[in-house]
């Protein structure tokens, strides 16, 4: 998951957490596919499959998978797809590993997936490091515990023999974290994806009481004005662009504090970073901020952002304007994120599936907003949530980041369970 | 002199230039000056001394002064003026370099000094390197020049055995560039300083025409408001340091345009760099400008400093009130520059004699404006210029700033002059 989120919810997120149950007819059918003699044998097979799927945790955490520098983590991946027994492994244009089991009846496409991105930069260190039973390591919770677990899932499958009816797409995804932008996800419901979804499974975290199925969208901008610069005093009267910055800011968050304080799904904005300029007596070439908004409804992320574009506009004119002498102030206005924002609804199908799924491990459902490779497929109407990989972990994203074995299995085995539910049991 | 002036003549200052003459008192004073045959052996002796001055020249050059770091230069400085022949040297506490040469009379002291510190980083290579009879380092011309020529004219005045009537001070000064803010020469008029000053002569550059005694003051200010931090979304409804930094900006822009558009002497503002922040949603927990504000006019100084005083205090007001939790904004305003302004009046004795003693050169004197060591006798009503040092010099503040002996004793010799006027020749 993002930074974004985790942090959300570190920092007293207003949203209340609300246990949710499935209504009879999905925890029925939940009830018979868990009690099939096959599940069952899958489930200890899972159980059994722990040391080998802590081994393949702990390899791939040790491998390096900086933002945009994923391929050395993904080439393993695929091999280790591949030696589990998909039919197909390839890699796509976007740096996803994406393995092929096939379906019996082969018309539908069910994936699950966990993202091979961390938030950690070229030289980290990222050997894993015991205190006792808890693994700790940069990225070993967020997400390569999941990445671990989704291999430990194709293992299951091909070790105990179940058949699917829908082709499956075993996936390690690219650019979950911040900068990717969710370039993976992306890229796999564009035209260069592997074709038709059906459904998504999205494996991030390690909770397995969390289905995440509110998708928190968010806009964010690096906007820059630009003029000629100049000497404080000698060229004064050339516009400024930090002027032009600060009415921009101005105008926006009187528009924007209104807005968001109107009735309505939360909004919320905020200019993150501010810079430019040389020297206190110099007229800076430029000056640049990157922004934020973000809302669980579409239509209010895109009010808010008409309201910043406005702004932007009456700082760059006001200043113009005001100018003296040399030519106007440019502004340059570049959207490094988007994320669409989207609701799964809690009666449908998946959404029944993931929470029945979660009771038959024990678990109390709650669904839970936040922003993670789901809010693709869900903005799209194909049925998806981010599910937890199991056991406990804390410090994601920091450098003390840890991931402790406690019932990791039952991680697993709701995933199985809601694959299952999803792809069809064939045989 | 400062970057500032420099870049302010390169760039077009709206300044013009008007050639000035002495009146006939003045004129008749110079002449006779210049007449003595003691003077005109001095004028000799200075042609004589220029290898040794041009040796002295590279060996200071060579010596590196960054800004507050200027000692090393300082004790050679001081070991030089001791073995030319001053009465007593010492190092003050700001690091200036005086050496006393006592007066016959001794009821009056003239300041004659040249600044010590560049405006390069340790580290900068200033091995002086020849290209024909040019000299290329950093700091050639501003200001090693000077100190090599204020030198000259005490070992000249030992030479040829003019005694003065009042107190001379040779002084290699600190912190005259940029962040020095001039602290060297504000502590001579502290009381820390070496007592009552009734005239000063400031030599930097080398041009021979320019008289500086109209002074650019400037006040220049970090200002930093400070705020808890947060999330973007988690925290949102914090304060944002950002919004308040924009408001402050966007009000004193208002009212200094409007301001800096009225009727009297001409004042800039200007908003030069501007930072903070950590990360796109994240609520930063500073931001942070650097202002910069000049005139001529100390009265216009002040005025358009309130504005800006008072826009920060309505930026900081309107965010806290803005705000939907937590703690408020605070703000820091830290002075970091403060020039005053002044103009030394063409009419006084001193100003009359540095027109003559330019025109006894046969130099077209002109009236300047720039932001030099004189600032702060002007302010404080002491008779006080800023002159060159004779020869030709280029690319000031650069890697490439070099000097030529182009007739550079012509500077020396209308040093001497003016020193002389205001000594007042005792034998």
């Amino acid at each position: 998951m993002t930074s974004t989120q985790l942090l959300y919810a570190q920092e007293g997120s207003p949203e209340v957490r609300t246990i949710v149950s499935a209504s009879k007819k999905y925890s029925q059918e939940m009830t018979g596919i868990a009690g099939k003699p096959a599940v069952k044998k899958a489930f200890q097979t899972l159980i059994d499959l722990q040391p080998e799927t802590l081994k393949d945790h702990i390899l791939l955490t040790e491998i390096p998978a900086p933002p945009y520098k994923e391929m050395v983590r993904a080439k393993k991946y695929a091999e280790m797809l591949q030696a589990a027994g998909a039919d197909s492994v390839w890699i796509d244009n976007a740096g996803n590993v994406i393995a092929l089991r096939k379906g019996k009846g082969g018309k539908k496409t069910v994936v699950l997936e966990a993202h091979m991105d961390t938030v950690f930069p070229e030289g980290t260190d990222v050997k894993v490091k015991f205190k006792g039973d808890t693994l700790f390591a940069p990225g070993i919770a967020d997400d390569t515990r999941s990445l671990a677990v989704v291999l430990s899932v194709l293992k299951t499958v091909e070790k105990t023999g179940i058949e699917t009816d829908a082709n499956v797409l075993f996936i390690g995804t690219t650019g979950e974290e911040g900068q990717g932008d969710l370039r993976g996800v992306k890229n796999l419901f564009s035209d260069k994806g592997p074709g038709k979804i059906d459904s998504y499974i999205a494996v991030d975290g390690t909770d397995i009481t969390r289905i995440v199925t509110r998708c928190l969208g968010s806009h964010r901008y690096r906007i820059t004005f630009k003029g000629p610069g100049g000497h404080s005093s000698g060229s004064f009267g050339l516009v400024n662009p930090h002027n032009a910055l600060a009415r921009a800011i101005h105008y926006w968050v009187l528009d924007a504090d209104k807005f968001s304080r109107e009735d309505g799904v939360r909004v919320t904005y905020n200019v993150g970073v501010i810079g430019g300029g040389t020297s206190v007596n110099s007229i800076p070439f430029e000056s640049w901020m990157d922004v934020d908004m973000r809302s669980e409804s579409n239509e209010r992320l895109f009010a808010i952002d008409k309201l910043l574009q406005a702004a932007i506009q009456k700082g760059l004119a006001e200043e113009n304007q005001m100018k003296r002498s040399g030519p106007d102030l440019k502004v340059e206005v570049k959207l490094v994120g988007d994320r669409p924002s989207g609701t799964g609804d809690p009666n449908s199908a998946f959404v029944q599936r993931a929470i029945a799924s979660t009771t038959a491990l024990k678990a109390e459902p709650s669904l839970e907003v936040s922003s993670t490779n789901s809010n693709i497929p869900i903005a799209k109407g194909v049925p998806a949530a981010t599910i937890g990989s199991g056991g406990k972990a804390g410090g994601a994203h920091s450098l003390g980041e840890w991931w402790l074995d406690d019932k990791g299995y039952e991680g697993a085995q709701r995933i199985l369970l809601l694959l299952l539910a999803e792809a069809g049991i064939a045989k």
